[in-house]
């Protein structure tokens, strides 16, 4: 699939995605199949097709819509105009697709549903990551995706130049109110996961505080999420850490909040806007 | 679930609900669960939630977050405060939820993700459905749904008072411009549909023009779908069809201008954007 | 998979056959493989083989017995004599295959089941396709199907030459009895349904009674079920509607019973018996 | 399921047959669900209906059946008026059902499949066990049946006082004439399978002629298949063996030809056609 | 995949093993792939590797290895130095391959984790084979394998030379002293059993004295399982069966008591500790 | 699942669990289900058996037992005498377990199998841990685990009072030699991880001399992984670390070297022998 990314966005592998984009061609398949197309397009014939962008943005979700045509028809040709992670232009080419018809037709909705959404969400980020730029701060993404689609949603947001944060409740420890309260303080906490946590995960605190934030430096842990903090505490934050942990904000994080954010000197910014409420990049398959 | 739904928004069965729902509580625990609860809470401690709404919208998925919790544990009690349809406000308590803590914190995000989105698509159709409200023109969908959460999505379209187009390729026949061109014309295009088709299932042709309405019309398919007709031609296409076929108009709706494509007296307006690019409601776990 | 079958029989794609095939393969091997194939043939010998018929019938299921002899070794060839949807003549041959002895002994029984139960059906729609020919009335299917194989058995009605009834519950509505019962009567139940259902989702109407069906055409919906009717009430039946809904004689169709029915003028007769008690057609395996 | 059984006919566990009456009722349901039926019954609403049959057979499938209500609706109740295995009248009641009608009506047509189809093997199985009745001859199944349904189509055989088969390829061996050309004879043949296989596993030889049947009775295989002898043959062949294989007499066997076929001695008498060309059995549900 | 195995070692057909191969694959690449791979090495870069075994032993497995690394990258070139059922030496080349180096990389483990543990197996297996050498006493395996890969675990035992016990609750009967019990004693229970097996089952039955086992020889029984006798007693049971039914001793089978064992002259001695508590071979990738 | 294991172990959540369970049984009762247990049991038999160790350990795996007896039968209750991480004796009651006779026996092998391996894990895990008891040296696993059991095997490590490392590829970075020499140096490489990682995500380095220590210190890595290093060479290791870095010595790791390895001060030994090669425990079903 990397022959559809950009270097570095990371495309995940074949084995995971092609699950994915199977069940969605199954789900618009259905029982009858592609009726409209299966009445009235001959089976041999042939046409070419090119996916275009009606929107300038970030490309994602190229390999899913490449998967999707060639799950319908091994023989589709798929030639890349824009990269996943690259910049389409409004009325861009996006890929050029040659093959059987009905592949392209009965294939169309779903590649183009994968694009539309992934694309939305690239765009959303490069528009966040273009917003610090320059600061040092990163972009980074959260757990509110698409139930089913995290680890392309994820894949999308490296595409357009953020980071990942945890991929699940499993791969990092992230210790919140209700769990600071459950065991009895940030530091009997601290101490109650470290008895039992593995060296290679990592563990973040959510804090509200400056106060708090001293607490959870004094702990040493790796990372600080400094809940709905103002300008002014965030940079007090950046001050009191002196680097000892990463800081990251979050909370009302938005295009025209994030550059002032940024320069308080955290090192990251988390959006969960960025998946849940990206609007579709507009695509279209013109023959 | 259908305790959990205002009647008629008909939600899915459990049977197909819950693999979705499965599936994202699965993809959120990964291999090794949820590390901060387990390590912090006591397996026995008890708690009392709330799902709560910080905006106001039209509630939708509290089938899945209700499924969702009680999956994580079966005693999980959930109270409604506001039914899968009807309006929740900012602040609003949308259910109340009482049982192990661990099971509370562990299925928080992937039931908030439902509603999130599910919420945001039917908040985005309500508003729809009002600003044409006494024109008699109904709000449909398209197949510009997540991969995956199609069945989910038409639910909440169903739930912002907005009907439902095809659910796939498969429930009716939508012949296009490429079809038509491959079939030689609308009229042959029609004619071979026609000898293939089983008698439950609806034929709807794509017209750009008032001539190919005419040609469409002759033909007495069941539905045409309008094509970026402009107010003008949308009219005319209403005063030659009187009635011979469901028409739908299609193409650049927007909040702005649905009202006045309504009065034009088409049957319907089909909107992707309701379904790819609404904004999440925002929802949170209150404890 | 067209190229195993005839033009207009529409094979559902290889998506939806695959899993179905693999299945059947994975059912009959079980843990320990083909033992006796296995212990017996070296892993390359090659064998040429021929499907058979050993009975006059209509082909159907050639699409599954293919999938299964490539599925159990890729490089098996697989050259038709016969299509689906075309007459095989007792002692015809069917396909000749080529390949890996191993992979044709141990597909065996998986093809040949598939081809004998899906031309069981499709020779039986045949023979009362036969039976109504020059009537203009259409033989339609049911869903009274193998539970797991809907989608092949509909297509084996198709292969007969018959014409599909609903998939499933989802993809139009049937209005019997107990339906209009719990609506309070015929015309509620048809406005109840009509006020919640999208614009490409056909509605029909079982009757009992000619009083039943005045009723059910003055609501304008798309077919009407004649349930057991006599000839004389199919008769008027006809008369009355004149050609405001499709008519569907239903009940008791036999290859005897069928043209004297059809010549009444309904449009279609649907029939139970032709999928679920058509005998499988003979089939066999030849070295 | 064992309570919805007669003794002896040992039905599937339900681990085994769930996933099955799952994947049926899904199939039925599609994406949007029983529409009609969402439509016009009111969630609450509750009903009694009866499962009769409309001709005298041997039940089958009910253990399928009462799992689709369940399934629907954890509530449903079921009574059993039949049980597996036992037979059922023309017009008599199999099961009395209580529940949410939706639960009901939605899983009508699956429950009836299942019953349908399996009640057909039990029945066909019963007549030709009938037909032997007194000569100690057992009727045994193959493995021509319907992909996927292999595990129900066996049961229903036990229910209709057969015996069964190989269940696959996999767990008793077969060495048929391919077989014995591949492996230079039938003595090497078997030799060769004897050096390779466990000994919990079974052998039996398809032998054409009297002269194979003392060649595979001189080397103590556990049973032959006597493949469409004449009767004179399987007389001879009865005498041959003195019982030191069991004899199975295959090929051509129908209700008329089966007694006399008993009668020869032989131990097993194996049908296809009481798999593969059952009727279903005539049921319906009674509100 | 018999290419890669020793002849009579019947490595289970694809369909079988991809899937277990595929979900070790999945399970190890998670949701976000191989983090450290993807970020270093270059898609396009290729390179060599071998595998290698650190210590003497018996091969299988490599029919998992190759799919593994063909899986991640169909275009990886696997040859084989040694086959699965033939011997490697310490520091011997087990296979070479070539191909891009990130599929190398990523399988890597997977493809090792199935080699190491079956060919402990198939080692184990080896030794105690050989430590009954000319005796003809056979060395079978058991149903104490880990819980999903038994088909692969029974593999490993053929490629070290021992032989498959059931693989099943189904495929054989084995009754054990509660069933015994539960039927009323010996006899009773085999008359039960047979009352309602096909014939091509094997009866075992499990006995703990000499006159259970006269009992059970007397019942005619295929095979008889010796639990824990002692030397004396199971010379005393093969001069008691004379070759009337097969004698399997079980229970505290060593390396160091297997010989003498064998030399009772029983048919089959039986292991569960060759499966459940054979140390892996010691197998690594050298790049 | 908590109910069946010592706090702090972390049992997998049941949603994670279960399909293993579930895969384990429908592979053993395979198609036609237990065939003894099916032909002697009576239905409603009920009994009461207790699971026993035949030798000491730790024991792990209860959580999988209890489900699979659960799953066979729901009813059936299972009273723990021993809790998952904690000792069990020779001849100790593991758990006692009464209801129907059936389930108990059909899913005895399945149940024991897992108890056997998991405790033969966690003995193993166990015993390292006591040989380092009081150095503060941690015990880990690796991802040399069971293919499709890495979850439950890593839990079994937990329950020996082991430490777990990566769960996959995904959850952290480990560089290794091919990664060092594909990215022109350790140096580079660690840059090029860091250009693309995510905050939450540790990155581990491995190296095989001080000399790598030293530059792999001075990038301020989370973790390095000391490769096969002698006594003094460790103890130096720790000397030059200084604290700023997890230590993990791998290689060769024994019950009679790990305590000398610990005491050199390193922070965590790790090995895979605990997974891949540890004995099964020995535990037996007594009635």
């Amino acid at each position: 699939m990397s022959e559809f990314a950009r270097p570095f966005t990371r495309p995940p592998h074949p084995l995971l995605v092609e699950p994915s984009v199977r069940a969605a061609l199954v789900e618009d398949l259905g029982r009858a199949g592609d009726l409209t197309t299966d009445l009235l397009i001959d089976p041999d014939h042939r046409a070419q097709a090119r996916i275009m962008s009606r929107a300038q943005g970030t490309l994602s979700g190229l390999v899913c819509a490449a998967g999707a045509f060639r799950l319908m028809d091994a023989e589709t040709e798929v030639v890349c105009g824009v990269l996943d992670g690259e910049t389409v232009h409004a009325d861009g080419c996006i890929a050029t697709l040659r093959g059987r018809t009905r592949a392209l037709l009965s294939a169309e909705r779903v590649a183009l549903n994968f694009i539309g959404r992934l694309s939305g969400i690239a765009t959303a980020t490069r528009a966040l990551v273009a917003a610090v730029a320059g600061t040092g701060t990163r972009v980074v993404c959260t757990r509110k995706t698409t139930p089913g689609l995290r680890m392309l949603e994820k894949y999308a947001v490296r595409c357009g130049g953020g980071f990942n944060h945890r991929f699940g409740l499993d791969d990092a420890v992230l210790v919140k109110d209700n769990h600071i309260v459950a065991a009895g303080g940030l530091k009997p906490a601290v101490e109650r996961v470290r008895s039992g946590l593995g060296h290679l995960t990592k563990l973040e605190v959510e804090v509200d505080t400056l106060r708090q934030l001293e607490e959870a430096l004094s702990m040493g842990v790796d990372a600080i999420l400094l809940d709905n903090m103002s300008i002014a505490e965030l940079k007090e934050a950046v001050a009191l850490a002196r680097g000892r942990a990463v800081l990251e904000a979050s909370g009302g994080i938005t295009l025209e909040t994030a550059r002032e954010i940024a320069l308080t000197g955290v090192d990251c910014i988390s959006s969960g806007a960025i998946t849940h409420s990206a609007p579709a990049l507009n695509v279209a398959l013109d023959f």
